[in-house]
């Protein structure tokens, strides 16, 4: 569903528009494989043009990956009608399917993103810190003090689901269900084990 | 101890030496800030003469990174004749130290690896395929059955561990010995959970 290259768009739906080519790109691209010129061609607008709404292709790739970071966020909040465990349990599903749907866009935000620029890093260290708090917050209700070192397994346990989900992705050799259930169940072991402090 | 700038060295102890001083500088920089210049005047040769043993700067940072892995497995090497458990703790001091003395360049591994360099990504897969062999190997001794699940779970626990590392040293809210335990506590747990498969 391409846009009809002779629409003449306003400024703010000129640039959303350009930051979802660029996401829907991100699906399947690593970050720095999507080209300026591409967008602008599929946009139907000069790459001259482009840069009158980012100021360089850093400042539109970080855009870009900020989308990604808000859609993942918001495709995984949690569920606060259902119980806690039931909840995370819906979150990761929900997780697992945007890390599948988003692949290598989602990896260059887990990675590249703590290269060399910092303000992708920011997102990245951004996002995680959503993740853990909103983890951290349903800690009491599994009976589990907040302190120094559930706050670290909590953070450990974020990186321990990406590289477990990740991995996954290319290496299928668990069905789905024991994927959600190896990942729910790490965090109370490790919540459990956290605990006295 | 910098070396005497009028010195010969054979080729083979000059690719060493250049490798050995970027070495030491990965410690407090992260790798994009490592410039064959500065490399070359310090071992008192020519840019283009540092070019001789090396292909391109790319070629340098690879052959670099390398030998921080490398130095890194030989470091956290298991000492055999100690119980599982104890060779766990003393591998995991010895890598808190490692990661503590060559920070900037351990992070430079650990993520900007993954960014677009394939040969770089491949020393970071290799180097974390090593530590989950190793600690694969003592699942039998802990009576953990090897499979897939168990084989996920201590890739992912590695991510934990390293993340759980990395933010330590930024904010050291836990006593070290907590640190230890927190992470060594987490595989056993990890596994436990991993185990009916």
């Amino acid at each position: 569903m391409h846009p009809d290259k002779r629409t003449r768009l306003s400024p703010v739906a000129r640039r959303t528009q350009l930051i979802e080519l660029g996401a829907e790109m991100l699906a399947t691209r690593r970050l720095e494989e999507i080209s300026v010129e591409e967008i602008a061609d599929r946009a139907g607008i000069s790459r001259g043009l482009l840069f009158h709404y980012f100021a360089s292709k850093q400042d539109f790739h970080l855009a870009v990956v900020t989308k990604m970071a808000d859609a993942m966020l918001e495709r995984t909040a949690p569920d606060l009608s259902l119980a806690p465990l039931d909840a995370l349990s819906a979150s990761l599903s929900a997780y697992i399917d945007f890390v599948s749907e988003n692949r290598d866009g989602y990896v260059s935000l887990l990675r590249g993103a703590a290269s060399g620029d910092a303000t992708l890093r920011k997102v990245f260290d951004d996002t995680r810190t959503e993740m853990a708090n909103r983890t951290l917050s349903q800690t009491p209700v599994l009976g589990i003090p907040t302190g120094p070192r559930t706050r670290m397994a909590v953070r450990g346990w974020i990186a321990f689901t990406e590289e477990v989900v990740i991995n996954w992705l290319s290496d299928e050799e668990l069905p789905r269900a024991e994927l959600v259930s190896l990942i729910s169940g790490a965090l109370p072991a490790l919540l459990q084990d956290a605990a006295p402090e």
